[in-house]
């Protein structure tokens, strides 16, 4: 069983405890998906860690058998929905750590206010900070766990959509499409559909469009946009590809498009390495885009994936983090034409001297044509 | 077109603005599900509602030509990501609405503490409230068009799991059972699988199992509780559902423990009718439970439903709200055996003299035998 070690990173950051609150993060703490955290928000769920590296676990008593037999975490509290309040409970726990005074670090971007609100009125000495960037910092270099997971996720992937493009005929709708898209997923292996953007037609001019009833007609662009879940139906880690097909035949102003764009993003590519900042890629890319004339709108080019689609650090414009080896990211020049979005997105892992892709990207080198 | 009419709301509250921020709040007010809000939680939309019954939208750029196709609402503002901050968007609109030194409420227990205070901090002249249960209040009693498609959301799923129930075979693993159930949904007509619980063998005694590789074993309890989406593939009105039965032959204590459950169940749904209040309904399970020697574990013996799973109000201890007609629910007695959890649940319609039954419950009245 994998187990997190967030107790340095508490260290670091000069926390006397760090409180794990959305799905995402109770997962990487417990190694638990708690199904009900998507469904039913309000049934709250938290990981207190603490600098020596220990974890304790609350959850309503309605899912605490699954926490025990799963979760490498032995000690768990249950509170009775409806009749306790959970909030009280965590503060509970920290109270008893000793950290009623303490310097306490919760996802403040997932956490209500009104829970946060009541978490303070009942440690009025505690001082409450924000601890999303804690579990960002702790999930930024994936664990070989996470890189195989990864790797199964972008592959899987890649071939569901290779088999959708390879199989799909003149005059299917977007959902036949998708639909066999979603089936290879499953046969792949992956636990389920995480998004799927699929469009040709009028809606291949929106960035995330949802298949539906229009036919693939010779000289439409057809895009899509597909991710799937890895170690359960509704969490875990994800994938996120891109590709962009013409039907029945392209032509050639659709051909030089799609190059130029993968220009763009073999150039990408080969520029990721440890040190280079996410705000460099992001002008090369705005470069890149220029310099070949298509239309550049994006407000980020890429970004690192795990257990959330979009992680940190994002490849956009103000972001000066670094790369280091071990992220894996998802790199996706878009660009938008008359003809509709044209947008390719491959997973790759930065190494200690550039990339390993996680996708073949170079196969798709060339404008694919349907049917 | 369906239009969402809040107006009435806010005046009731005595507001000055009302803001939506989660994805169903956003998707009932606007009419667009959003797939990024559930995808990508950082980027925040926004409908603000005001007392005149208009509304305005506030999204980031990506998405602003889908909302743009697809919203009643006119008034839409785009903010770029990352180089904008959504809550200063938010707070613009407010400002030039007049409304800086309003009385505005936001979804407290969605909105997360980070982005609330900056939202304060922005709006220091501002009063800035509890939003939650205004919406809440708006979606209690669902319009024509909720009630079908809740009504068809509920059909579907009790379809998709009679033919799983009936289709199943011994030594058949969970996953091909569940995976069957999924497929007869989406030919049923449902967007995409919200939740699937099915399990068999050791996992019975857990409330939210997922699907597995253990196989139907004669003798063993099979349960499972089941719900799709109907209106996206990620979002829109949801069905909730659970069925139990047993592998091969039950013994006479199963077909008891099931019978006596069904009791229950039965005499529940006999009692819903206006002017009951929700905490009774809870009362009236412990009791039917107690009487019936039934171990008697749950905080809540039902929920409303519509666009959330559980939605106001819950069938629990404190809930003294009164049901009211047009108001759907699930009804959902379980109880935990040594055989594994033993779990009915149906959807209902409150009418004005009783209870409209959405599902087919009477067709369950006796344990089901699978294989």
């Amino acid at each position: 069983m994998n187990r997190a070690h967030l107790g340095p990173f508490l260290a670091d950051a000069g926390l006397d405890a760090l409180v794990a609150v959305s799905l995402e993060n109770v997962l990487y703490s417990s190694n638990v998906p708690i199904m009900t955290q998507r469904m039913i928000p309000s049934r709250l769920a938290f990981v207190v860690w603490t600098p020596d590296d220990e974890a304790t676990m609350i959850v309503c008593t309605i899912e605490e058998a699954q926490v025990r037999a799963e979760s490498w975490i032995t000690d768990i509290r249950g509170y009775v929905e409806f009749a306790d309040s959970p909030m009280a409970a965590l503060a509970d726990v920290l109270r008893e750590k000793g950290l009623a005074a303490g310097r306490i670090a919760i996802e403040t971007a997932y956490l209500g206010h009104r829970y946060h609100a009541e978490l303070a009125g009942l440690l009025p000495g505690a001082t409450l900070l924000d601890g999303d960037e804690v579990f960002d910092a702790a999930r930024l270099v994936k664990a070989p766990h996470e890189l195989e997971t990864l790797e199964r996720a972008a592959i899987t992937t890649e071939r569901a959509i290779r088999h959708a493009f390879a199989t799909a005929a003149i005059a299917e709708t977007e959902v036949v499409v998708a639909d066999r898209m979603a089936a290879e997923l499953r046969r792949g292996g992956a636990d389920g559909v995480a998004f799927t953007v699929l469009a040709t037609g009028p809606n291949a001019h929106l960035v995330h469009p949802s298949p539906g009833q229009e036919k693939l007609d010779p000289g439409n662009v057809l895009r899509t946009d597909f991710g799937g879940h890895f170690g359960a139906p509704y969490a875990g880690y994800l994938s996120d590809l891109a590709r962009t097909a013409v039907v029945g035949r392209a032509t050639p102003g659709q051909r030089d498009t799609y190059a130029r764009l993968f220009e763009v993003h073999t150039s990408l590519l080969e520029m990721l390495r440890p040190g280079v900042r996410a705000c460099d890629v992001y002008e090369a890319a705005r470069r890149g885009f220029e310099e070949r004339g298509l239309a550049f709108r994006m407000p980020h080019v890429g970004h690192s994936i795990g257990l959330s689609i979009h992680e940190m650090p994002m490849l956009s414009p103000k972001t000066t983090a670094e790369l280091r080896a071990g992220m894996v990211m998802a790199i996706e020049p878009i660009t938008i034409t008359s003809d509709g979005i044209f947008h390719v997105e491959d997973m790759i892992q930065i190494t200690e001297t550039g990339v390993r892709l996680l996708s073949p990207a170079h196969d798709w080198a060339d404008l694919p044509v349907i049917g």
